[in-house]
């Protein structure tokens, strides 16, 4: 815990040392690389955990349509295996000392170092480096150093890439115990440190094509490497004596294509004849992530602890995104575990999203444009349920098919399609990316605006408008009728849709002509999304000051919180199953919070004060979901102890390993959640009607709070200090930047310009 | 179909020949034999099907609790192998003629028998016979006669029993494909004709012991035998020479125990010393046969296939109660298939036990006490799920434990609760014994009202008293609040409660003390009781002549028949997953229906007029258990035409295979819905108040309508012809019988008494 730039693991954790690996995952969006151990040991440490965006195997639940997908634990490009004096060196207790590993999120780095001491006593200390480049999509680098500490020893180092490995786990929804599990590959080719290898479980599976560069300084200069033969495993093998204190250093880098870039093995010898350098590549890394950092940091002053931890939140989410690549997205566990299989879920919009639109806008459009690309399945979805327009998958790989097994839900929890018309909302005014909207945002608005039609039922002994049988945020109501979140967020999609309509006539006539015949679009529809829209219940109670859940939610039998949450554990998993939940006025986790929380404009503070005082004591937070947008709410109606509290379990939850089960990788809609506690909840962010919002409530042990966010092409520097909030107009866009700070308006349009409110 | 007892196949169906063994079944309540083939053939022939009652095996499905359990497939004590100069006797195209099938339902006796051509043209007749005894519960009987028709023939006939069987599928609710599944058994002794098995799945699994003598008499007098040494089967082997025209028969008796019983060995060993011979075995089994007809049969005048249809029915019924062992009960496919694991659902109180209460009372005596048996199981589960009383499993094996999967519903379904409350209560106004009332029935109906009394929700701000989360008999409902036949079924369930309350203080004051002090009665609990079932909210619409199936049907979305119900697949196996359910105003079977059929004395005429007109046109039938409750209340309100098509579809279910699964088994409860459409329907039987009600409603072609019903320890035949009904008492109860027929109240008290009316 040297400075809030690194995240340290001292001593060892033997026994539930694959545990923590999730935390020092490093990636660039293409690849990502649990903190595993990289010399072999006896265990399951040699699984490894590296997994590519897109690189998917057939999984072992039953899909709700087709082929249900996983994400594939690719071959372990960092394998080692290390000799001193004939004997293995095992991570053995009474067998380490002075073990470090330590996350560099400055520089993107991992690094690792401990005194081995082998059985006749002579110890030996080894030195680990790696990392996957941010400048370079399909290179990484690997150092390790070993000097001999008590006189000289016999060295033998193979370094490989070893596609032996297997899943992490038999049961995909377990995070534990950790076992070997299914095997996705099959090696295809292996020769000059090259290997390609197939994911043979799915008919057209991923080709990986994968090679190394190693270089070995001993004492007396370099030392010949000779290949390895084994099956699956390309290696190549050092053999030298290192003195006494005498530090031998090796050198890997790895390249990595696969048939998703093109011809990968043409690829990759193309990309092997480069010749680069350790120490050029990292060098380009770690300018690449100054230049990340210098967008993205949040910078807290007087809270060091917090300080790191926010900067691992913010680290994790930038290393999954798959900025590249716009026929992926990111997943619940982004690239760093395979709980719920690599799969894309409503928290992508809802949590993770907003992090990139305010600060790294392309990648939002890269992670909609994925959404563009699986509207015809979503299409087909719809079709196969009798509706109409699009019906995204609740669960969704990278071909967009419903994943969830038919009968746990999916069919309900619909809410994901408002979220995505939400989250394309959101990013448009953000940016006024009308090219966007036109090419992309407009076609997904109208279809899912028809999903909602022909999903909105007008009851006529009612004479409402209701969406029956669905599933909020909150999992634990089964079934319900007229979810708020729900209905309000599908009010919102066929609102976003008409606007969208209004901004194409206008702007691109001919584009919307286009678009309207390709989609049949008949000129009565619009009004009659009008209609719904405007029909849809909302619930609330008699005074009309709390909104609620469903319409059934006050007449549920209320929940004894003592008697059903008796530990960490879910209540599911400890004491009542989830068959039971139906029974009862429980909130497995934030809904009509979260909902409040995306439209704030929509409500009164004495709304927002009932909702939280009416729902936070019944809500269980079996979800990661949960903390940060109570954290956000409590913070905007000034509950500073609650907001904090709530922060700080978004923002140590993996660390902490709060929901126990980070082994299976980091909880990313958490990770995007703490961006949420800070900037919309602490800083008080949100916009509406292109003008941008910010209040502060920082918490009382935070001195200061500085930030940069993207706005409509502007970048503005953000400091705020008690009641204090600065504004500087880093770089203006091509309209002047509007602001509300505290009631107070402010407009910005000459570089370097500032407010202070 | 040479008359109305007599069930007949041909010519062979080759292409489906397991499709009907179903219906061959035969059975005494102890062991039930599909009607397979006995001789070996090449593919799953082989597997048999025999079960026996309370002989169950670890199943593959996960249960809500504990293990699940399904019933074993137990060894094959009919196998034969038949070879004709050196070549196996198979059923195959072109070598079969003269094939005949038949089932005689007056004896209990199933015939098979047919020519069979060898390679070289030489053709042998061959007679098939088996019955299993329903005079002595342990023994079984197979004959077969074998005759060469076109020159001498060298035979080989060896007779065995078989442990080798597997079930019929690995998984356990697909019908099709038949395939060789689970091995249940392990053989532990085989010698003399005896043979040892256990079920080896579960941890202290039945041992079966079961033993055979055989009797061959060839055309120059008896024919050695000798056993034939083979893993996992007792046999032996005849060979012997036989002239042309001249028959050679072989006689076979099957012993059989299980550790059930007591020593299971020592009492085949016992057992097989008597020296039974076939002959007398049959006649024995006959006249048992003839005893149970003349209470049970009903005679059509009129219509002979209905009659052969009815008889099948009833046939089928009685053969697999088991009405000799209260530790079980009758399984949905009783012991004719393994479908459902041979668990014992709602159907069994509701669809099954009236049949047994109005003419075998004993039956019903025994099923119940089932259920009083697994009380300790029921209470259990309703302590888990946080309620109090007992909770009945919805799907219970011989243990009591609920062994549907969690997720599937069990939780929802608990109407099962109110059904055996509802069926115990039957009982006891029919046969008015109140000593089954003391000992067992007090009891259930105290702890089933105190679960109710903890299941009802007592809405304050609605000021209802509700039963939230559960699913009516109407599957596709997924979960609804205050599902009509659930809370008038739990309002019943108190009230007989509270009747047996006062019983028991009257008649059994000191037996209610010690119960009242065993269960920790507390004083106020009958009222507490009465309260709820007063509040009970039973919904209705607004002008109130429709009873509402739950309090929001009206307010999902009108289902479109024509494109949900195109074919006879039920709809979710087709058109629309049982997700997508929820939202629409859709009945898989009758409920609202069903109820009204249950508490006719509740409703007018016009309701139930009502809710035929509304419901019925809902109604998908996707469950054997529609049927019959539209056939019932269509003859009630004088729909003759409607109430026939109705009757014939339960009647013909099995044997037209109207569900494609009867290969599974028969639909047992819609056997006795079978009865009940015939009976309660056509006869309009039902009782109130200690009055036995009769309206002849016969359908145009039946003539005339004959049957026998025991009430009240009396014994009456019925004998209606178009609008007029006799009723003789041939047996008079303890007290004179009081009928209402069509408005007329009459009273029997001397033997021999009748009346018209």
């Amino acid at each position: 815990m040297t400075d809030s730039w690194t995240l340290t693991e001292t001593p060892c954790a033997f026994n539930r040392r694959l545990g923590t690996d999730a935390l020092f995952t490093l990636g660039n969006g293409y690849m990502g690389c649990r903190g595993f151990f990289e010399e072999e040991q006896e265990g399951v440490e040699g699984l490894g955990g590296i997994y590519m965006a897109g690189v998917f195997g057939k999984g072992a639940l039953k899909a709700w349509k087709g082929m249900h997908r996983e994400l594939v634990n690719t071959p372990n490009v960092f394998w080692l295996s290390i000799k001193v004096d004939g004997e293995s060196v095992l991570v053995r207790p009474r067998r380490i000392s002075g073990y470090l590993r330590t996350l560099d999120m400055r520089g993107g780095t991992m690094a690792r170092s401990f005194t081995w001491k082998g059985s006749r006593g002579a110890r030996i200390r080894l030195e680990f480096e790696r990392f996957v480049s941010a400048a370079n999509l399909h290179l990484a680098g690997q150092r390790l150093r070993i000097t001999p500490l008590d006189g000289p020893a016999r060295i033998e180092v193979a370094a490989g890439i070893d596609a032996s490995v297997r899943q992490h786990n038999m049961e995909t929804t377990l995070p534990l115990p950790i076992q070997p599990g299914r095997q996705h590959l099959e090696t295809r080719f292996s020769r000059d440190g090259m290997i390609e290898t197939r994911v043979a479980t799915l008919p057209r599976g991923v080709r990986i094509a994968e090679g190394q560069e190693v270089r070995m300084l001993g004492p007396k200069g370099p030392v010949a490497g000779k290949p390895v033969a084994f099956p699956g495993r390309a290696a190549e093998r050092f053999v030298f004596t290192c003195p006494r204190n005498a530090t031998a250093r090796m050198s890997k880098l790895v390249h990595f294509f696969t048939s998703r870039d093109g011809n990968a093995m043409a690829l990759l010898r193309k990309s092997m004849k480069k010749g680069m350098d350790y120490d050029s590549l990292l060098s380009a890394h770690r300018r690449a992530w100054a230049s990340r950092w210098k967008m993205a940091d949040i910078e807290i002053e007087g809270a060091p602890d917090d300080q790191r931890a926010l900067r691992f939140n913010l680290f994790q989410l930038m290393q999954a995104c798959p900025e590249h690549d716009s026929r992926v997205s990111l997943g619940a566990r982004g690239l760093s575990g395979e709980m719920h299989e690599g799969s894309v879920f409503w928290d992508n919009e809802i949590f993770k999203l907003p992090f990139f639109t305010f600060t790294r806008p392309n990648a939002t459009r890269s992670m909609l444009r994925f959404r563009h690309r699986t509207l015809p399945e979503a299409r087909r979805h719809a079709r196969d349920l009798w509706f109409e327009g699009a019906m995204y998958a609740w669960k969704s790989g990278d071909d967009g098919v419903e994943e969830t097994e038919m009968g746990v839900g999916a069919y309900y929890a619909i809410h994901i399609v408002a979220d995505i018309a939400y989250a394309l909302r959101q990013y448009w005014e953000a940016t006024g990316d009308d090219d966007f909207m036109a090419r992309y945002g407009a076609e997904i608005l109208v279809e899912t605006a028809r999903f909602w039609q022909s999903r909105i039922y007008y009851d006529p002994i009612r004479k409402t408008h209701n969406i029956l049988a669905v599933r909020g945020p909150n999992e634990y109501d089964v079934i319900v009728n007229n979810n708020c979140y729900t209905n309000m967020m599908a009010r919102e999609n066929i609102r976003y849709a008409l606007e969208a309509m209004v901004l194409m006539k206008k702007r691109y006539p001919a584009a919307w002509r286009r678009l309207s015949v390709r989609l049949k679009l008949d000129a009565r529809e619009p009004a009659a999304w009008r209609r719904s829209a405007r029909g849809l219940l909302i619930c609330r109670d008699r005074k009309g000051g709390l909104y609620l859940e469903d319409d059934m939610y006050l007449h549920r039998a209320p929940f004894d919180m003592k008697r059903g949450k008796t530990d960490g554990r879910r209540v599911i998993d400890g004491n009542l199953p989830y068959e039971a939940m139906a029974h009862y006025q429980i909130t497995k986790q934030s809904d009509v919070i979260t909902m409040m929380n995306l439209l704030p404009w929509m409500f009164t503070t004495g709304q927002m004060r009932a909702a939280y005082a009416f729902y936070e004591p019944k809500t269980v937070h079996d979800s990661s979901l949960s903390y940060a947008p109570h954290a956000v709410m409590a913070a905007r109606l000034g509950m500073k102890r609650e907001a904090y509290r709530y922060f700080r379990d978004c923002a140590y939850l993996d660390i902490a390993d709060i929901q126990l089960n980070t082994i299976s990788g980091l909880h990313f809609a958490n990770l995007g959640g703490t961006w949420q506690a800070v900037i919309q909840g602490f800083a008080g962010l949100y916009q509406h009607g292109n003008i941008l919002r910010l209040a502060p409530h920082l918490p009382r042990a935070w001195k200061a709070l500085r930030f940069r966010v993207c706005y409509r092409g502007a970048i503005l520097r953000v400091e705020m200090r008690g009641h204090k909030t600065a504004v500087t107009l880093e770089r203006p866009g091509a309209e002047p930047s509007v602001l509300m700070i505290g009631g107070r308006r402010i407009r910005l349009s000459r570089k370097g310009e500032s407010a202070t409110a």
